[in-house]
């Protein structure tokens, strides 16, 4: 065969996760979709705000000149700007557009930053469990995930962050609210983690750097706060996309900031917008640049997202579930009865309810339930997680 | 430094060609935009056809739900069916939606090939003078591009290309139309190509694959015809975006397409859009993917493309520059009367004139020409060129 050793072995590898997905598929084609609960996806059901067909429309009715065409690899100037006065706003640190680099969504930017700070072999430290996607991520610039536990709740483990700091860690990588947890940092946390790096980065004489994936940062739940890591540590990173927030994952839309005060400022930028251009992305996508910047302060409601949380968290919880009630984002990760995860997936799938297993988010003995559906998903799911909980 | 210490090499090796665009941004400055006739990028300044608004307002006015959602990573099957439509209808070759992957350009379609087939160290043979990016997308999987030389007038050299072929050999990569020479491949010399390739495929016991870059197919002149490669050689991969036939290179959409017929085509399809995941782009934005769909059939006005060449052609030719009339694309290739390029692209800069050294695409002794620019741009820099010419 004449492809990449590697491409061939992460097919395979990655063939239980397509193969749960096929059956998905099967079953829909089985018993009709709406038969089927599909939980297994965080793509969004809720449409983009209203306020993002106007913007489309008036951003067509513009007759200036230029509208498609190549811009500076960073992006348009005017909406990096947007994006730093929105940054401003959040936190107490001075952004510029210098600072802002827009990308093809958060897959985009975390690959930009990869590719811009890392050497071959060199550690990228993330907290269990996580975003398998990080590990492909990775590899593609020769970097490599070192993951780390999380304590019961979810919350940081500093003893096992500290341990794992080598002369090889470039950077600590976070994601909160999380996927697949729906866990929140709290503030105090975020700052024994930014003392842990400073520590750290002192002793090995140069930054760990610190990444903060935050696409769900608006999709928070019972007014909790998500803490800027901008006014905690300078060396740090934030990655984030319009995915969640304005439910338009297909259009691939996020930004890169760079702390104002990061070291070597003038060459991580210069690198960041190098990366951007020469991984193929050039720049993100011109028309949503321009889109966004209209649309920074807005979002789909997320009472919505609150009220499913409730409604899943309210039955699985009369039904013997054993989760956090998460905080965020819009993922609910249960432990399962059973050992393994894969048995109890399967039981659900039994039940024609599409879930995925914790095994493929370095959290084994749960399985995730992306409740970004209807509500009718939800309730129309509820006998069947009840009877196979009754099971075990 | 904390960066990569690639990319620190990578922003000092690139330093001299954005002292050029920054001496270039400084005489605008100076002598004000208007005065400084600039020739230096690709960036078409045509306005995208009419029918591009039109389809986008429909679009915007279409009430279905998910527009915007996540998709297959290869795509929405409704513009990959329609681009399989489009391609069976230039040639000879039976489409499928399930031989296109939809990408972020062709830069992003060139990067998910490059990561699919290359192991590290092999190499894609690439003729010269090309576009010196393709480097870049070949370092980020670890790959190398093995250069070759051209003939006087940028035809294939067989002999060049065959002594280059070693078991490291992965493919070979042509752009026709060229960037930065302007020329179009004949029939007969692509299937010679595929001769060649099809002799040491044999040879070496697996496939060399052909990939050809085609941005600019409609892009020709003279009733030029650019032969599609899928009639001539089984083993081989199309790469192109809308970016230059509809104006929309900031939008950032193109297309693979891989034959029919290609060896190991299910391994092959499922690496393309299993790496269009990983690579961080996930899918090619969705709406500019439902916009390309109605306009495959569209471009912008290419007899104003032809016009521009013709003029800067007609003058340049008077004054005694040396070059191959282009056969398509926006870019014209002088040879330079001196031999250092450097020297006669900072001649033409003391007249306001910014150009590319050749030596940017492994053709020194030249200069690029982008003509994708104004006729007055082209008519107001004629005295200048003329003026440098007559120095030498």
């Amino acid at each position: 065969m004449a492809i990449s050793r590697k491409i061939q072995e992460s097919i395979k590898s990655a063939s239980w996760i397509r193969r749960i997905f096929e059956e998905g598929r099967e079953r829909k084609a089985k018993y009709g979709a709406e038969n089927v609960f599909d939980f297994s996806l965080g793509n969004p059901n809720l449409e983009p705000p209203p306020k993002f067909k106007q913007v489309l429309k008036e951003l067509i009715n513009d007759p200036s000149p230029g509208q498609h065409a190549y811009m500076l690899n960073a992006g348009i100037v005017k909406t990096r700007q947007a994006v730093a006065d929105h940054l401003n706003e959040l936190g107490g640190t001075r952004f510029t557009a210098d600072e802002i680099i827009m990308t093809v969504g958060a897959g985009g930017a975390l690959n930009v930053v990869f590719k811009t700070i890392l050497n071959p072999g060199e550690e990228v430290i993330i907290p269990k469990p996580y975003f398998v996607e990080y590990d492909n991520y990775l590899d593609n610039h020769q970097g490599l995930s070192r993951l780390v536990g999380s304590r019961q709740d979810f919350s940081l483990d500093f003893d096992a962050i500290s341990e794992a700091i080598t002369e090889k860690t470039k950077a600590v990588l976070i994601n909160s609210p999380n996927n697949p947890t729906g866990n929140v940092y709290h503030e105090a946390e975020l700052k024994e983690l930014a003392g842990v790096l400073t520590h750290y980065s002192e002793k090995l004489g140069q930054p760990i750097y610190l990444i903060s994936d935050e696409p769900y940062r608006r999709i928070a739940y019972d007014g909790v706060t998500i803490p800027c890591i901008f006014e905690l540590y300078n060396e740090s990173f934030v990655v984030t996309s319009f995915s969640k927030d304005l439910s338009i994952p297909g259009e691939r839309i996020g930004y890169v900031a760079a702390h104002p005060d990061i070291s070597d400022k003038k060459m991580i930028m210069t690198g960041l917008s190098l990366c951007n251009r020469t991984l193929g992305y050039t720049n993100a996508p011109a028309f949503m640049q321009r889109a966004i910047c209209h649309l920074l302060e807005d979002s789909v409601d997320i009472s919505i997202y609150q009220k499913k949380r409730d409604m899943l968290c309210d039955g699985l919880a009369s039904f013997g579930y054993d989760f956090i009630k998460p905080k965020g984002a819009f993922y609910l990760f249960p432990r399962t009865p059973v050992e393994d995860d894969f048995v109890f997936m399967r039981a659900l799938q039994e039940e024609n309810i599409l879930t995925v297993p914790g095994s493929g988010f370095g959290g084994p003995g749960h399985i995730r339930i992306a409740y970004c559906v209807s509500d009718e998903t939800i309730e129309k799911a509820m006998p069947g997680f009840e009877r196979v909980m009754k099971k075990y």
